[in-house]
């Protein structure tokens, strides 16, 4: 075993600036619509939300986007992560492939998140916001948002999906920590919340109405603003630190990926992952297949539609384009609670329709087996979403030992499953079942797609 | 901020054998005592339950001990861990003291626990043992040796106390996706469980039964060893990888700590932290503060007695030359479950004696509130254990303050608190008490110290 396990970076390379996709994508996705006259939204339609700070990079088309110092500061904590080869997995799938995966588990939050929570409380706070509201469904944006609220003095209320806030109380906590209050939601604390309550005083919640509520909260008080984990331009853009080191560690090892490999849910995990690579590919010519791993429950990019819809259920959002189950999709309960997302990015969507990505989808029981076969070998306990990467990246090193081929294979660990711990439960009680899609749902859905 | 905040290590840099403070120590602990004949043992009594490479490693006076190879590949996966430079714990402080920390938490079994429980499987498995049998409180070792285990391909049956079983079903799942099977202790599995359940069939465990139905289960199987975690010489010399790493990342700082401070419950996380700077204090002269933190609702090296005392409850364990409550000392339920041990290494417990090294105990209140000025400066939630290091580390800081002097301090944090959040749940209620040193209980229980 000549190669080390861990390639680490100093954290004098961590990446100065972020790279901004939109600077190098043959087609722009078509430009956001207001939700009430349909025409594209200028900067006046989000600043009651939103901090400039954030507004001009969700448009701006330069490639290199400055990092504040006091943003790498923090960042510095758990930054650079470490990039691991993955020697033992390789040895467990009897594969020619090197297999390399990137660790965004060690930040303090446990997943990803944290990368773009930290950036987007730091614009708030210039711009001499107190306060953010947001919402979050199992916790793991929530978390991040909380932490990073901490670090900057800034208040932070949650709204959590009320079934996630009985059931995964260990997240909750986490916030509560961090100093953030959080309600369980639908709350007392909003007009939307107490509609909810009015109409069915036992409602377990639902993303769409934390949505709703946080983006009422912020918008009823000039001292606070809203604040989104995925899905927007902005957010990816503070994710691509995790590429753009894992490219710097692969260079370490005169490494390059055959493939780059993320989960998907709304599209900052893949794009943060991947679009430096597609950087590459795109201006480079470099051959490089690009992975997005969905949910087959939630199956956005290899089912969806693409066009025109909202980001949230209610409607109150602008009209992103993108592929879209429709808004009104149910998706069943599945464990990666983090890929239950109607839509997803427009960037990465306009990449996936123009072949510069893929996608593929996975049933959640073989993602489990493969998350314990992960486990077993390299001893870190993935979360749900991060296994359906590893799942991508175990076939990947399986068909490269069909072809005998010691290909290269990135993928990105997102986050642990120290909190989803009840879910590996139920896998091992044999308990855990693949949900089929459920088609007519899924129909009826993309029958309502908005008309624009 | 000139100086870095992680300062790490590279993979070709990590120990490649361990330190034995035993050829340092100008006195040695009196001799271990046959239980029944109350004769120093030899390695005959030891051999039914530990491999000879173990029971060598117990008794050897080499000053290094050489880490195999095959131990190494499995350190790698997490190690060398990281030193952090706490500057915003610092000046959440205001303190002019330099703070380092080097976390431990950082592997895959989320504490030290596993720099032992690698090795221990390795030495069984060379030997031809197929199963380890342990004993767990909380469940920090058990996930550990599972790991280990799993690693190494041993089967691992590990007797959980029953209380903890079904209330921390976290570790126990870990335990089990690594593959353990795990038993409610007292059991049905073993006469000592079954003798138990017949006078007392709602028993809720403790370590002491559990302790007992392990040594038994492995006495009683051929193919079956028995591992510990804690207080013993082999345990506290795998774990000097920690202090060595440290000594090594401060140099490259141009760093001494002043102190070095470890929590201490059986001694084996202390010792692997401090013993290497005992090794400066002893045969350099090196002026550094060695400090144990432990709970004083368990005070076992300051309040303690010092002599001869059987290392479990029901009084199967060779007699320990050491610090001690009494083995039927009952401490109160703190939510540091680690530091609830009656006794502590000879060897620590020796130095302690010698003035080398030194102890403070703490109410966990305090405990806790020094862990959440810690999570929000630095964004790690720590372990309750750990948290007791944290806060000793921030007395040593408030005192450099007051004293205006830019000492250096250096503590472990041997774990991190993600499996321990209900206890954060009742802080943050403020249903946290300090539970007074029980009297009475510790008296009666000195006084049946056994005759040597």
């Amino acid at each position: 075993m000549s190669e080390k396990t861990k390639i680490l970076l100093k954290e004098k390379h961590m990446p100065k600036a972020w790279y901004n996709i939109m600077a190098d994508m043959p087609n722009l996705p078509k430009p956001p619509l207001h939700p009430g006259t349909k025409q594209p939204v200028g900067p006046d339609d989000l600043s009651p939300i939103f901090p400039m700070g954030l507004i001009g990079q969700e448009v701006t088309q330069e490639r290199w986007v400055e990092i504040p110092e006091e943003v790498q500061e923090i960042y510095r904590l758990w930054r650079p992560t470490p990039l691991h080869r993955a020697h033992r997995l390789e040895k467990a799938l009897d594969t020619p492939a090197k297999i390399y995966y990137k660790y965004e588990g060690a930040s303090p939050a446990g997943s990803h998140k944290l990368n773009t929570a930290v950036p987007q409380v730091y614009y708030n706070k210039k711009e001499g916001i107190k306060r953010l509201a947001t919402e979050t469904g199992a916790g793991q944006w929530g978390v991040a948002l909380s932490q990073a609220c901490n670090f900057f003095g800034l208040e932070c209320t949650v709204y959590m999906v009320k079934v996630s806030y009985h059931q995964k109380p260990y997240r909750r906590t986490m916030m509560q920590i961090f100093g953030s209050e959080v309600f369980a939601s639908p709350s007392e604390h909003t007009n939307s919340g107490r509609a909810i309550l009015k109409a069915d005083p036992d409602s377990l919640g639902s993303l769409g109405i934390a949505i709703s509520e946080a983006v009422e909260d912020a918008a009823g008080r000039g001292d606070t603003n809203y604040a989104l984990g995925s899905v927007l331009n902005h957010v990816i853009l503070h994710q691509t630190v995790i590429g753009l080191e894992a490219k710097e560690q692969l260079e370490k090892v005169d490494a390059y990926p055959d493939v780059v490999i993320a989960c998907c849910g709304g599209g900052s995990n893949f794009g943060g992952t991947a679009f430096p690579f597609a950087y590459d590919k795109i201006v480079k010519g470099a051959k490089v297949k690009l992975v997005a791993a969905e949910p087959s429950a939630c199956p956005t990019l290899t089912r969806g539609h693409f066009g025109y819809d909202f980001g949230d259920v209610a409607g109150f959002t602008p009209l992103l384009w993108m592929y879209t189950l429709g808004k009104e999709f149910m998706p069943p309960g599945i464990h990666a609670g983090g890929l239950r997302y109607h839509g997803d990015s427009p960037l990465l969507s306009q990449l996936v329709h123009d072949g510069i990505a893929e996608a593929r989808a996975f049933g959640q029981t073989a993602v489990f087996e493969s998350a314990l076969v992960f486990a077993k070998s390299e001893g870190i306990i993935p979360a749900p979403e991060s296994s359906h990467a590893i799942h991508a990246a175990v076939q990947e090193a399986l068909a490269a030992k069909e072809a005998g081929e010691a290909r290269t294979i990135l993928f990105n660990l997102s986050g642990h499953g120290l909190l989803d711990l009840p879910s590996y439960d139920t896998y091992l009680e044999g308990k855990l079942i693949d949900y089929p899609l459920p088609e007519e749902n899924l129909k009826e859905a993309l029958k309502k797609l908005p008309q624009v």
